[in-house]
């Protein structure tokens, strides 16, 4: 049951020729959710719908597949390409629910600052996956005399596709992930961090999206990266698509009991704002998330880390240097940011299930969501 | 330019013909959301899909319409009919957005428990709705030795309708609404605290909604009750209305500058749910919020007070009885309740503004929702 | 320099005779911790030893002593001379113990400001002090279309001198205490706020102190004003005077249960600091508290509100105005701010006790605690 | 200059025959606080004066000292003997100042509970320690279907005697700590994870004291373990030893730039307490810190995790058993436990002071305090 058999429905063949002839490497390519003509919000997206559109952010992915039952992966995002100890990014962390392992949490919250790149992974893996990314960043140049280091690394649970107790993540996998990050990344679905979970009972995985405000509003960018592993009552632009699982919503798709699940959103802007500010925007990503229909449910780990790559705003990592003199947005020009928020997690989340494919894997396989079943629905 | 001509149209008339008459008291009566056809959500409401499903709970109102300018009121939600103050119920507050003047918040923080009832208000009178409130209750039988008390007062900005600075608040009117609470008081829109909100540029104000689990699932009710004064992009049941108002979507609908703005949402449940478990649950209830299109914008105040009636938990105010023992539910049952506060609040947003009149007041007129074109996008 | 020394100085010994004797009204000064040789902490203070030394900080009193049983009042903490509401200071606020009223919180966690002066009054007379404040500021020039204010008043429970149920605090109280505010004032002990509280069985009150840096360090000063209304092992310079109360000792000295007790903690600086640092600053309050014998008991409302006056972070309230960009303090640079904090809160706990006078009341009389026993008992 | 000289000074000789004694293993050994006869607070100790002395708290360490330069180790702190996974204890986590990595803290926010031991180990060995914790627990009995584990670990920074850039921790001494823990564990000092630490310029480490409250305050023991790293002004039983480092006070301790300090406080207790009442428990334990001279320094990571062992809290792990039913603490019972957690901390700290002995290590040596010195000056 291949993720290409929906190009074989004329409906969607035909809808979609241009879209997918334009963006994709090869005829396996599912589109995007605004290339497939379904838009989320009002405002406009940057021009690659995607975190990188905040201009320095990096991303990075590293696909762990091995044999049938390996399913994970790492996925690094790097807020910018300078020496992030030293040039250190304001950012702060929302917790939605809070059954989840994100490390790093009370420092960033105390100091208002990340300090290392971020990393996602799978759950069992996101302490070897700091440790790893620890001796990747105390080996760079001008480290040598460092002796304490936050890394903020978060997780899903990519249980059911990886045999999660295998624990197969390897230091070359994290190395791997942060030497390849890069500016131009727009991998989405079974990638990274995003290979093995499994959102609303379809393959989950990596999404991302971006808003760009009109100068008026400030003309800032805000971009979402997203790695999408839980449930709820599947929604998309409004339309909740009980149609596709009707079974599921008789049994109110309860969560699994071990748990499984969670989401994990990275939030990026170059927007000045200071960790407060980026408390208060991270918190309305968590509205993005609900109008999918989550509902952060027990089982979930469900949390958002922000940061702003305002040049003024970065603080020197040694102690000695002011702090910096930019000007912040002001509380009453934050609205904007919150809408863009919300509309680009929304939409961060919807493209990680449109561009995730089917995926087998160690107990069971789970199907892509089907597009051709979808797009009518939403048309509608 | 009456509300009631909307049930001329044909349309409408025919279809909601006979939920008017089994439910209104006149031919001026709105109709709820789902008299109207429109359902939200999945789950089943309880008998009267309002707070009041939650056994003991009694609300009250007191609206204050004076003159040409004063258009407010005072709404008392009263957790159960016993002695607050000496049964104390389990409560925690969740904070959205915090620009907003809701008092009480660290000691129910701080202890777990609620001792007085709840008001909601204009922002103005917050300060002398919790003066009256605890002239009222210190005034009751048994509390003549007690000598501190933590009121619970929320407050929405009525500012444009009602000439708030003139703070015509009164005593008499807090004693009113808490003199009249009942069990089954199921009004709805410009009523109490709600005489003089709005709502995403439409008249707002009082709105309520239940759901009640299965048996299977705990069975248990959770109502919800909003005094709704915010804005955004306003969706009701996954449609955004951009239609409506054309020209608020292309100015983005960028929010007052003077801090209007605000929803507070009120949540009970029978379920037996200590401090901890009602702040997850609260924090739920900000999802339905999202669910209408609100992003929180900086100038809204956006609370939930949530608190359990389950006679089990109730504690005993003179610090010399044992705390209690009745089993609370356990974190991996409380998905249903996560579900089931996001869909009543939600609703109670979406009842707040089909229940709504038409308002004139201090600064201008606000129109009610016209539900002869909304019902119409709405079934599309 | 032994703290014995002040028994010999002539002033000191004459003027606590009679004191000490007869508990007077005006031969009766009573020295500060200091003038009587006792030094907290090893940093050097401001020049008047009081928040005051805070440029542009100013302090009033109303003290509303009537017949027998009316021993209350208010105190006000001004940030400075200007227009609060438009030219906002950063602020944050600390809940050491949550058991108490005060107004205002969540706005001034959400954007990070304080708009309007602070008041300290006594339980019952919270929300009236904070009505009498709205109603003041918005009187005032240029206020005229202001609709949204938030107070942030504080208390602590003077109901054992005070007779708290008769609710004496009236308007004018209020405003006394803003329009006498001076930033010449050095009241302590039983005047305003501080009328008629209770420390550690003994009579407590206002008390300030501050640390000015040196400038290698910054050269910031921090100020402390507060109101004392709680218990514990009372300790004095490290020195724990259970010789004082060998029967309280041996009662563990548990608190009322009807929610007595308390202590406000207001911190002024002139270093810059966001909110996000002055929440860091605060918490350091708690740790002063504890140096004299607190525990935050289970009845005490413990917090603490902070605020900078650098004028480079005032931002303005209306909105339109940029923020500000003045350089705050590096987190780096902040452990002598937080030393400051922790010794003048100390000190300003202990002046509070040996400025007070001995008090009759509503429910009996309170000693001031008798430095003729205590300062011998320190210089040991 | 060994530790060993101070026995010699036959002022302690004599004093110290007795416990010295009945304690130690050899003649090296230094002795506790209250052996040096120097009394914390009012409050009665249990009877080993320890951690252990809650029912079921088991505790282990392994010391990992290498050649010259590796100086680092891991202590465990095992709730109880049972399956710490399906019987799981009421916890909370306070933070004083998170400049610290402590792994864990939102699971145990959001649910309330601690499913694994609890491990405190060096800065940078902190995520490895947490995978061999969860490499440990995965392969005990019964936990071949979980998928999601919390380890809680924390750390200070060991930096200065440990190469901890050399990373030496491996899993075996994770095992080794978890697989030794023991109900009769009394060590303190420079062991397990205290190994390389260092407190106010001595060689600070492990450290352990415990309060029983009399059967008419509920009887309830609290113990308190610390791993000691910090700064600030030492004080012991309310005199501050500025005598000791009279330079250092000129210079005013500045804590060093690179992150190092901190400490990890660990409490327990048979008290009937959920996390509500766990985090307020918690954050007692600060007015203990303080009152030893420290101010939370910006670079110090100051932690407190609290459990409650009573059984009839424990939660089942598998989401099926309903909640526990028991009677906890009414907050009005709480504030002698308050009292019992600061007096215990700030004896903990002492003790680690006290039993710690001088160590050479990576970059240098570092005394321990001088006793001989000490004790007189507590003496007078």
């Amino acid at each position: 049951m291949a993720s290409t058999h929906w190009l074989r429905t004329p409906l969607l063949a035909g809808m979609l020729a241009t879209t997918v002839s334009a963006n994709a490497a090869n005829a396996d390519e599912r589109p995007r959710a605004r290339e497939a003509g379904v838009t989320i919000g009002v405002l406009a997206p940057g021009p690659r719908n995607a975190i990188v559109d905040v201009a320095g952010v990096a991303v990075g992915h590293a696909t762990v597949i091995e044999g049938d039952r390996i399913r994970t992966g790492v996925t690094a995002i790097v807020p910018h390409p300078g020496d992030l100890y030293r040039e250190r990014v304001p950012a702060a962390i929302v917790v939605g629910n809070g059954y989840g392992k994100l490390l790093g949490i009370s420092q960033v919250d105390e100091l208002g600052e990340l300090e290392t790149p971020i990393l996602l992974t799978g759950t069992l893996g996101v302490w070897r996956a700091a440790d790893a990314l620890v001796e990747w960043q105390l080996a760079r140049p001008g480290m040598e005399e460092v002796r304490s280091l936050n890394p903020v690394v978060g997780e899903t649970n990519d249980g059911y596709l990886n045999d999660i107790r295998a624990r197969p993540l390897r230091p070359e996998h994290v190395r791997r992930a942060l030497d390849t990050a890069s500016a131009d990344n727009l991998e989405e679905g079974a990638v990274g961090a995003g290979t093995g979970t499994v959102a609303f009972g379809w393959k989950g995985g990596i999404g991302t999206s971006s808003r760009r405000l009109e100068q008026s509003r400030g003309g800032y960018t805000v971009g979402v990266l997203v790695q999408s592993n839980f449930g709820g009552r599947l929604t998309i632009g409004g339309v909740a698509l009980d149609a596709l699982r009707p079974e599921r919503l008789a049994a109110h798709q309860a969560p699994p009991a071990d748990g499984d699940g969670s989401i994990m959103i990275v939030v990026a802007t170059d927007a000045p704002l200071d960790a407060r500010l980026l408390r208060r925007l991270a918190l309305r990503a968590l509205l993005g998330l609900g109008r999918t229909g989550g509902s952060m449910s027990n089982g979930s780990g469900d949390y958002v880390i922000a940061f702003s790559t305002a040049p003024g705003l970065r603080r020197a990592g040694d102690g000695t240097a002011p702090a910096p003199a930019a000007k912040v947005v002001p509380n009453d020009a934050m609205t904007p940011l919150f809408e863009a928020v919300a509309e680009a997690t929304e939409e961060a989340i919807v493209n990680s299930l449109f561009r995730a494919r089917d995926m087998d894997g160690h107990r069971g396989a789970v199907q892509a969501l089907p597009l051709e079943r979808v797009l009518p629905l939403l048309r509608r």
